[in-house]
């Protein structure tokens, strides 16, 4: 017996409930003429994710139920089983899914398993579920499960499939960082494998602030096979057949049975459903297996995480600071790709230790996009800062002070341009940058959107050199790849004089922010312990820069932003 | 029989160990002397609260275990039985309690019930304690809870009583809001007089980034009455002793009780500590009841945040500008109070469109307090801007752009001192314009900490009417109570051109903010429909500004920060 199962793999936007129900309609009705049995979409998908603390407005619940009511009745006279995302309200909030077909609400399912680390908060906002549910449907038993639920091995899906079930659904909002495409498709694929069950994974796509959902949905075997994969970074509706066999395992023994006794779930939930369709041939939509290069997979994701900060805060063109340096150019390029060239604006704005090469590079970059550009000198005005100050400052050699003083000039004419017409600010600084407090706050940190925030400079290098081999063209001019990186605020400056290589810095960075390593471990490592401490302090002494940073795109497992929250005021040092 | 308690009532430095460890020693010393029986500290003492995502580091987590073994080994030969907050790490961590007695730890009490809402995050770092804990002393059996254990029902508080504890102990780490001194008092009070037992409740004191927590530590008796408390905002070291009875609640039938056979609970922990001393006389320090007006007890929050974040953070001055008006002159006169005159520099930087009252008034404060103080007109700097900017805008009107930029320009004015000489940056944006927006990003929002963030507009002049009347003195010139609130950013600008009355505003954005009304209930309890929505569309559209403004103190139910997470990206209207 075959189950048609289409998956809406789309791009919802947060708390704009019209604009979501008209696309759950849409999909509603290309399930229908596919006459699909089932119509999966991915995780809250009604009113967006994640919502945070929109969840604690009682308004906002009720704009959500009425949205779901709506497409209640959309489905009147229509045949196929909806699972949708929403938050169901009872003596609590929860993060659920509507069971729905002909009119009818069939059913609730309240995810399990929230989690409560790195971006997520859901504890603070939901209460957890402990009913495993099975619906029935023609001869098939299906369990649902929402994200985190299939994620470890005390979920529902293990419940449900000792109950009975011969298929797992599951609807997910899993953002994307680097290696968690091939992270998802070895674990579902070897949980289906695992259970002798089959696998019906429909995630999110888009952006929504520092999160990039990539889609990639899959559809896996009981042997583990990948048998559909929805488009990454796009929207994707794509239909399988599944043949529906009796679950052997579902007949083990099982210790963790015990849990049901002790009350740890409820007893299972069984949902009857009608099945309307009879299928016998294999219809498979979505190809199987995109590869890409980490490159191409990384700027694919910041495309999307612009294209979407951008549109969905009603935003149409984007200005920024081309300095004729490696980050501003690789910015200006996602920037293109993502909203078009007549959407991107850059502005040239040398300085009195501005060499001819940057504004050359940063010209030749704008001719190569076709962008507009424009040059304003920051030299009077500087001139103009150094004779109020004057006085104060007499009797004090320059320092960092007049280098920021510069960088906040570049801030001010920037959001002047965004404040006259409406452009949104981009933000240049890479990872590295962002880590070690190497920018201006309020000078070269000033923008909405924080590009590369998560981006460390030697990937910055190695994504560029891919984009113009891509492009199969020197979009990206070779004099940027040759030059040393400097901030160019005094004479002959490199980032050099001040950081250690980026090769080291970038892998004492990972160690020390994404792995959360010791310094004495870093050491142990074979680095300098001298460059390890002091990297370290860098770290930690630009929190609070950080802070005030503009949000950036997510595309490690461990980003600046919500991923991780450390105090500003705080005297541990290991170094 | 007679338990004589000392409350230690401290101030920790997040992460500074050999501080922490210090001050403890100190505390153990005095108890030792005192010969009591039992030396309490606030929750998490030993590392400082809250830790955040410090807790992910294995390096903290075993430099917390090392300074807790220093404590302990300090204890030998010592009588006073020691509770102590720190993290105990098993296959997972906890937020917990040591129970330490003359060089051995006797045992550890894990925390029962994790906050994970408002400020609170703790369901992130920590796996729940099941275990209620109950240590006999002399003849007295004595219940351990932290912090929100007592602040359910649920809390093993209930189950401690029901075997038989006699005294409560309470850790905690409370943070302030206005209200809550009040509401801990009734709370604990009540608490004792239900379960007919009373409770020792010590609380952190000190500024944490957004947090305060202000000591405020109660010892209440088994009728609910205070015997003794904490100064509010300081340290404070208090000793009572407390007379126990037997607690003959304990024998109550309790439907409750099926939780234990349902595993909710694990069976208590009964721990054996030696009782040195005798105690007969009743020895109370700590003063009973502390009174105090709204406007005082914001103000002396603010004061110590204010010193903390300077202080811990390791400034010795700060610098801010003063426009004559009323929030800027509050910041200066709470600096003065936190910091010292000598600390405190005041900037005064008028451009065209600033009028001679203000600074005039600008200038007679910083008399009138005595603080160093500076003019540095923005006009030149302003008139480069133009001619760098003419060709690029021509044709286009002046709008908010002009304004912004002479914001950033002082923005960058105060930045440029912080560097040169090291002042930390005090912004001075209350509440109703960090809600509103009504404040230029990197101009008058440039800074390290914004004070006055979580204090509306009309509680800002309460708590100016209130200091001059507490100093005896005008200290904050008349003047700039009776004229109207400008930004002077344009001719004959008042902030009443663009915002409702501040009396309407605030009320309407305490509803929407802090209670969560939906617009449509707020404009139920009277207020003009175009007006809360004008209100509620300021609020959500700047939620991008507050994202990358400093952080502020928290002097309410609901502040701007870690409190309120709301999307930026987020289309929801109710508007």
């Amino acid at each position: 017996m075959y189950l048609r199962i289409t998956l809406a793999q789309l791009d919802a936007v947060l708390g704009d409930f019209d604009h979501n129900v008209e696309k759950i309609k849409k999909a509603i009705d290309i399930a229908e003429l596919e006459r699909s049995d089932i119509l999966i979409f991915p995780e809250l998908f009604l009113t967006g994710y994640p919502p945070e603390d929109l969840i604690l407005r009682t308004s906002f619940l009720k704009r959500n139920m009425q949205a779901l009511n709506n497409v209640i009745n959309y489905t009147k006279n229509k045949n196929t089983l909806v699972l949708l995302g929403f938050i169901n309200v009872d003596t609590d909030a929860h993060n659920a899914a509507a069971i729905i077909q002909n009119g009818k609400l069939l059913g609730v399912y309240h995810k399990h398993l929230l989690p409560n680390y790195s971006v997520f908060d859901e504890r603070r906002y939901f209460a957890p579920g402990d009913s495993p549910t099975i619906i029935s449907l023609k001869e098939a038993k299906i369990g649902i499960t929402i994200c985190e639920d299939i994620w470890s091995p005390i979920g529902p899906m293990h419940e449900e499939v000792l109950e009975g079930a011969q298929i797992i659904m599951n609807l997910s909002a899993s953002p994307y960082y680097y290696g968690k495409r091939q992270l998802r498709k070895n674990y579902v694929s070897q949980k289906a494998y695992d259970y002798h069950c089959p696998i019906v994974y429909c995630n999110l796509i888009g952006g929504q602030d520092e999160l990039v959902f990539d889609g990639g949905s899959i559809v896996v075997d009981s042997n583990g096979n990948i048998v559909a994969e929805g488009k990454p970074f796009e929207e994707d509706i794509i239909t399988v057949d599944l043949e529906i066999e009796e679950n052997l395992r579902s007949n083990l023994h099982d210790p963790r049975r015990r849990h049901i006794e002790k009350g740890y779930f409820s007893p299972p939930v069984f949902i009857k459903a009608e099945g309307n369709f009879q299928h016998k041939n294999l219809k498979v939509t979505g190809k199987i297996s995109y590869n890409m290069t980490k490159e191409e997979e990384i700027f694919k994701a910041l495309v999307l995480g612009l294209k979407d900060y951008v549109r969905k805060n009603g935003f149409i063109k984007v200005v920024l600071g081309l300095s004729g340096g490696m980050d501003s150019s690789l910015v200006a390029v996602i920037a293109v790709e993502a909203l078009g060239k007549e959407n991107v604006v850059g502005i040239l704005m040398p300085s009195m230790y501005s060499s001819e090469h940057s504004i050359n590079d940063a010209k030749k970059l704008s001719e190569n996009l076709g962008i507009e550009h424009h040059i304003i000198s920051i030299s009077e005005v500087y001139h103009s800062y150094e004779e109020a100050l004057e006085n104060i400052f007499k009797n004090y050699p320059r320092d960092i002070t007049e280098e920021n003083i510069q960088a906040r000039i570049r801030g001010n004419y920037l959001m002047a341009l965004s404040n006259k017409f409406g452009y949104l600010v981009l933000t240049t600084g890479n990872k590295s940058e962002t880590a070690t407090g190497y920018a201006t706050l309020y000078g070269d940190m000033a923008g909405g959107l924080s590009v590369i925030k998560d981006v460390y400079k030697t990937d910055i290098y190695k994504i560029a050199a891919w984009y113009n081999s891509w492009k199969g063209s020197e979009i990206i001019p070779e004099n940027i790849f040759i030059k040393p990186p400097s901030a160019e605020l005094r004479p002959d400056q490199t980032d050099q004089d001040t950081l250690p290589p980026y090769e080291i810095l970038d892998e004492i960075l990972r160690l020390y922010i994404e792995e959360e390593r010791a310094v004495e471990e870093i050491v142990e490592r074979g680095f300098e312990k001298e460059t390890v401490k002091y990297v370290a302090r860098l770290v930690d002494k630009n929190e609070y820069k950080r802070r005030q940073g503009p949000i950036g795109i997510k595309i490690s497992k461990r980003a600046f932003g919500k991923d991780r929250r450390m105090p500003i005021t705080n005297k541990y040092r290991e170094w």
